[in-house]
Order: C-alpha cells, then structure tokens, then sequence
C-alpha cells in the first residue's frame, strides 16, 4: 500500500509533465496500464483546466469507468464543460444505476438531451430508477440482471449467463421468476457450477437469500447486506415483482456515505462538506451550524446572567463555572455516540428503549457520583472553602448525571420523531449541558450563600 | 423491514412463553426455519440462563452459525458455560476465520483443549492464522480457497471449484497459481461460465483484481474494496505466495467496526462500549475518559484564575465567557471530523496537507469574521458596552480561528505519529479551545480595561 501511494505520486509528477510537454500519446499510454480508480484519483489531484484537458484524452469506455470513479467536485467540473455528444456516449455504456446517478447531477436541458441520444431500452430503465428516491433500495439498485422461469434447468440458467455476460457485470446470482416476474429465489453461481446440469434450477434455490421492498432505506439495506453476509439482493414491487438487484459494492459505497453523514452531522457539519470544497464553498455550509451554535450558547449567557450578583460576590465561582459545563457536555457526547451508533446498527430499538434508558441513568448517576466527590475534595483542599467543595461536587453530579440523560434522550426523541438522531449535533446537547452546568453550580452557590450570609 | 421486526417481537413473546412451558420440541422447529442470524436476535434479547438454555438446543451445525453472530456479551456468556466437547464440534464446523476469531477469545485452557480436538489440518490453518495481527489483512483472511495451477484449463478450474464446493462457501473468485504458490491472477466465477472449457485458464484472469500483502492495516484492505468494488481479494505473504482470501461479507463487518470506533473515539469513549455492557461495565469504560476531561478542563480553570482580579471588576464578562469557547469549541468540532474522515477515506494525505491546512485557515479566519462581528455588535448593543463588544468581537474571531486551525493540526499531527487521529477526541480539543477562549477574552478585557482605567 505504502509503495501504491508512492507510485502514485511519481504517476502524478509525471503526468504533469507530460502534459506541460503536451506528450499526449505517453499519457494514453499510461491509462492504458491503470485501472479506472486510479486514473481518478490521478485526475482529483489536478487542476480543473488539467483535470478537463485529460479526461478528454480517454476513450469512451475507459471515460465511462473513471467519471463514476470521481470526486464530486471533479466530475461537477468536468460535466459542466463537456459536449453533449460525448456525455451520451459515456453514459450509453454506463450501467443503469450509475447512469441515473450521472443523470440525475445534470441540469434538466443536459439530462433530456442525454436520455433521448441513449438507446431506448436503456433510457426506459434510467427513467424508471430515477423515480425512486435517491436513498431508497429503488435509488440504489440496477435494472440489469439475469432472471429465469421457474421450470428451467441449471443448463438454462448457464445458458442465460453466457448469452448476458457481454451486457452485464459482476453476475453473483441469477434470480427466478414464475410468469409474472415475480421472485421465486436466487440461484449463487457456485451452485449453478456445482449442481447437475440437468437438474431444475428451482432445486438449488439458496433459502438464506432475503429480498427487499423497492421503497426500503438504503441504511436498512445495509444493515441486511451486514447481517445475511450477502453480495447481491433482488428488489421486488409491492406485487414481489422482480424490479433489480442491489449488488454489494454499491452498499459499502452506501455505508461509506453514511458513515461520513453521521460523523459530519454530530460535529454539526453539512454532511456534503468536504476537503475538496473550496474555502468559501465550506464557509456557507458550516457558518449556518455556528450561527445556530450562537443561539443555543445565548442559554448559557442568560442563565449566568442571572447569577451576576453571585458572582459578584463570590469571584472564585467564575474560575470553575468551566469544569462543570465541559463534563456536562462530554458526559453526554459520550451517550450520544453509544446512543446513535446503536441505533444506525439495529441494537437500539423501541423494543428494548426502557432498558437502555435505565442503564444510562444507573451510568450517569455512578459517573457523576465519582467525579464530583473528587472535584469537591480537590476544589476543597485548593482555594481552602468548604462551600465551594461541596457546591461544586454537587453540582458535577447533577451535571453530569443530566448530560448523560440528555445525551440519551435527544437522540431517541428524533428518532422518533423520524428525525435522523445524528441531526442532535453535539452543538445542540452541549448547548443545554452548558446551560444546565451554570444553573446547578451557580444556582447551588446562590443557595448555600444566603445560608451563610 | 417493518414487518421484519414485528415479527421479530413475534417470535420473542412465543419464545418466552415456550422456554417458560418447557415445549423444547417448538422451539426447535421453530429455530429450523430460522435464519442464523435472526436465531441469533432472538438469543440476543433473552436472559443470561435463557440465553445458554437455548444456544444448547441448537444441532451443531447452527449453532456454528449462530454463534458468530451473536453480540460480544451474549457469546461471552455463552461460550463461559458451554462444555469443551460441544464447543470444539461447533469449532470444528467453521471456516478457519471464523475458528480463528472465537478462539483467540476463549481462555487458553480452553483453546488448547479445542485447537487439539478439532481436525489435525483445520488446527494447522487456524494456529497460523492466529500468528497474524487481528486489524490486519492476515486477521481477517480465510485459508479456505480455490486455487489452480496456470498450466490449467477452464473445464479443470470448473472442476475444482465442484470438488470443493462441500468444505468451501461463498466462493466468488478462484485463484491461479503457479509451482511455487505464488500468485498469477483471479478469475470469477462468471468468467469460468462464460469461457470456453477448453482454453487456458489463465486466459480468464480478470486483471482488475489486486492482491494484498498478509500484514496490511484491515482500514486500507476495506478502502481497496471500495476502490475496485471487490467481492473476493487473494492475500500474499512477503515473495508473493498465496496464502488465503478476504471476502466481502468480512469487510462489511470491519467497515461498521471501523466507524463505531472512530464515532466512539471522537466522543471519548471506550471503542468496545455496547448498549449491551452492564452499566459498571460501562462506568469502568467511560470513567476514565471523563478524568482525563477533567485534566484538561483544568487547564481553562487556571487561565481564568489568572484573570480573576479583571472579573473581579467587571462581572458581565463571566456572563460571555462560555460563548467564546463553546463557539471555538465546535468550530474545531467541525475540522477534527472533516479531517479524520478525510483520512479514513484516504483523501488527505500527506502529500496534499499544506492545501487541506491553508483551506482551513481560510475558513477559520472568514467564520471567525462573520460570527466575531455578529456578537461583537449585539453584545453592544445589548449591554450598553462598547469595549465589551469590541473585545468580544475580536476574541472570537481568534477563537474560532484558533479551534479550526487547532481540529485541523491536532488529527493531523496524531496521524504523523501513527496514532490514530480519531483519538484526539473531542475532549482534548475542547479543553485547548475552552482554554484559547477563556484567554483571548479575558486576556483583551485585562489591555482594554488598563487603557480605560
């Protein structure tokens, strides 16, 4: 791997000086050894004029490949400057569901210009996936497999690859159907290879393979693909009519893109940010979540506002006012994380919610408990002031205790509301935390020095 | 998916009430019709003595299955009480990663006495395996395959693939050798089927297919999975020779490991707490995190210390403190998940940092602006204070620049001393942001308070 990167790099310098030398045959030379992946990450690594120029240089078929390959920002760039003509020669070759994701990134005159010029059966197909949601098993799953009566041998089923292979790539399974399409099951192609030619193929159906509504969300597909170990999944209608198959490399794609929406969106970033965006493009899209982090710190400037004569009093509580706030908060990151991790893998559900939310009471409570004897004892020790011991103590455990509460319920609260969980940003929790750190620990001192005074 | 889970609660109830009537015969037909992995839900939701009551009922062969798909506590619990003998039948009956995996989790006592009983051969493959670091491509490899001499032709790849379709699922690819083990090519399963028997088998190779070397990290094997959209990848040792394959359902199980870790270690937190651990289990694995927090929440107690005397004489400044840092706090958020994604997916790299870090400057300084002048003029406004405003203003405009630049360089740094960049948690990053915040804030209230005074 390590000697990969470095090759790619010497590729890059290369190229780069073939094309200032404008060798562009050595170029092509070139792509004609690497595999498309490669060629793409070469080109992200470009200027955009760069970019243009080689993306030009390769051959429809090889072109089809690398745009797929791309990062958004790259193929945005390449697909505003290039020509009708060669967009519908790429995309002709592409299969049905990648080219309903190059379709549907077009502007509406591009997309119909390209769905007349491809071939009419393919333009049928891209037409009817783009109907489905983007992130739905329609959105992700393609037209093109090979299917089989029901009273055909494995003979007929060998058959039926040969004379698609031409068409179709990475042929896992092959699915039978009864007269009106729909599923009967999937046939592996290790069983058509080990099974007796002669035999009915509806013999070797393997059971364990499930199939999937055409409406599911990509994230349940996933998580069956996870869960049945499985490479290729038909998709069926309402009526089980057989309408595609999700292959397995579309799914760790799937879980790559979701992975990164759920990291990005507890940091409370655009999920479609990215490092490849320029500096303006990831202003806009992470300015909006700090200005909504405005309004949720202005709880904690009211809430302190009101204890301004407490503090007046009593400078020393400004010191400490921090250390319950920020374990609040973490306290409840924590949760968060447990809580929407579970969620995303099926382990949380509101079958076993009271559960869960008992645990991470009984969690709370005991870290809370913990750290707030030891930040007592030490606040005690250090300035010398036994109130200020014994509100901060309390105060940590009551924080903490409540953050870790929080940090439960928010998620759980939208997942209900069918909001996705990842969305109670850690801005929002810590926003609350905070507010509800000051008022334990500024709202305690207030208590204790009326006492006192 | 819906219905899925209804039934799921179903079959929950109707197990409860079985185990409570002891009708041992229904639960056993009804775990027939089962798939492993939905027995291994059911299991999952029982108690500790249900749990291990009806992992017995289990025939052999299921129980293999079922046991892999258990989650860590419920197989822990299980494979605690289960005795030598059925435990090495259930062993015997895996493929050799799967034996790998659950040996290296029994107590040595218990593994010596399974690796002596189970086949002579199977036992030599799972010792080697378990030489190999568990994250790395060796851990995850299975010694099972189907390779063939290069002097082959496609009927004898066909008939391999038959005599070993007994003892070998989810055979994908088979893998062409020659004298010396080593590696020639892949060649799929479809191309086997499409391919004329008679000609060479090496004619077939599909030369999109990499190989790996035994040591690489499982991160980077997933991330070429996803490049070349893989099912089926053969792994080398030093001179190229053949030692085993990753197949894809294994690397669907490393990605969801994967992110659970990173979004755990992000939150601070223990990478293999579960909604299913015991809360003092969980307390044990998150108390520490939460002392550490604690060290470097102290940091921004000191700073304020310092600054006592100026809050001393003007208080409304403790009401804003929390703003400056919160807001620095996420603004950094916000970088350290772009950057630790960005690395996980390989598109930052060390080679185009300085272009990721001067983004990120940009972007820090203009959000610092935007939000630095926005409560600048309402802090103003509000209280009345010119130099509050101004000094406002201006320490969040450092702040929010400092946490970018700060959850920027901090994954960065990480990765350079190959530790893993998700652990800069977010704990670290706010109790250095919390800290800048505090001491930008206070530090240009104590120069502007001198002038005015």
């Amino acid at each position: 791997m390590k000697k990969k990167k470095r090759e790619e790099i010497k590729h890059l310098s290369q190229l780069r000086e073939w094309i200032d030398l404008k060798r562009e045959f050595d170029i092509i030379d070139l792509f004609a050894t690497l595999h498309p992946a490669d060629i793409a990450d070469l080109i992200d690594d470009l200027d955009e004029q760069e970019k243009i120029r080689l993306f030009s240089l390769l051959e429809v078929e090889k072109a089809s490949d690398v745009i797929l390959e791309l990062s958004d920002i790259s193929r945005d760039q390449i697909l505003e400057d290039i020509s009708d003509k060669k967009l519908t020669e790429i995309v002709d070759e592409m299969e049905s569901d990648d080219a309903a994701d190059i379709i549907s990134e077009l502007t509406e005159d591009q997309a119909r210009t390209v769905l007349e010029g491809i071939e009419p059966e393919d333009s049928e197909d891209v037409r009817k996936l783009l109907k489905h949601k983007e992130d739905s098993a329609g959105g992700i799953m393609q037209s093109e497999l090979v299917s089989i009566q029901e009273d055909a041998t494995i003979r007929d089923a060998l058959e039926a690859v040969i004379n698609t292979s031409d068409e179709i790539e990475d042929i896992h399974n092959i699915f039978v159907i009864d007269k009106e399409n729909k599923l009967v099951g999937s046939v592996p192609l290790q069983k058509l290879i080990t099974s007796k030619r002669i035999s009915p193929v509806i013999e070797s159906i393997d059971k364990s393979i499930p199939a999937v509504h055409v409406d599911i969300d990509q994230e349940e597909v996933a998580r069956m693909f996870e869960k049945y170990d499985l490479v290729s999944l038909p998709v069926l209608d309402d009526d089980n009519r057989l309408l595609g198959r999700i292959t397995v490399d579309d799914i760790v794609d799937v879980m790559e893109e979701e992975t990164s929406e759920d990291i990005f969106r507890i940091a409370g970033l655009g999920e479609d940010d990215s490092i490849f965006n320029n500096p303006m493009e990831s202003v806009k899209k992470r300015l909006p979540w700090l200005y909504l982090n405005l309004l949720t710190a202005l709880i904690s400037v009211f809430v302190i506002g009101v204890f301004e004569d407490t503090i007046k009093m009593m400078v020393v509580l400004a010191v400490f006012m921090p250390l319950v706030a920020g374990l609040g908060g973490n306290a409840g990151a924590q949760s968060i994380a447990l809580i929407i991790r579970g969620l995303a893998l099926g382990e949380v559900t509101f079958h076993n919610v009271k559960k869960v939310l008992y645990k991470q009471i009984l969690v709370g409570l005991a870290n809370g408990i913990c750290i707030g004897i030891a930040v007592g004892v030490v606040a005690y020790y250090w300035k010398g002031m036994p109130v200020l011991g014994l509100v901060l103590g309390l105060a940590m455990i009551l924080n903490i205790f409540a953050g870790t509460l929080i940090g439960t319920m928010i998620p759980l609260s939208l997942k209900w509301l069918k909001i996705d969980p990842a969305l109670c940003s850690n801005m929002f929790t810590t926003g609350l935390t905070d507010a509800f750190g000051f008022l334990f620990f500024l709202g305690l001192a207030t208590i204790f020095l009326k006492f006192l005074t």
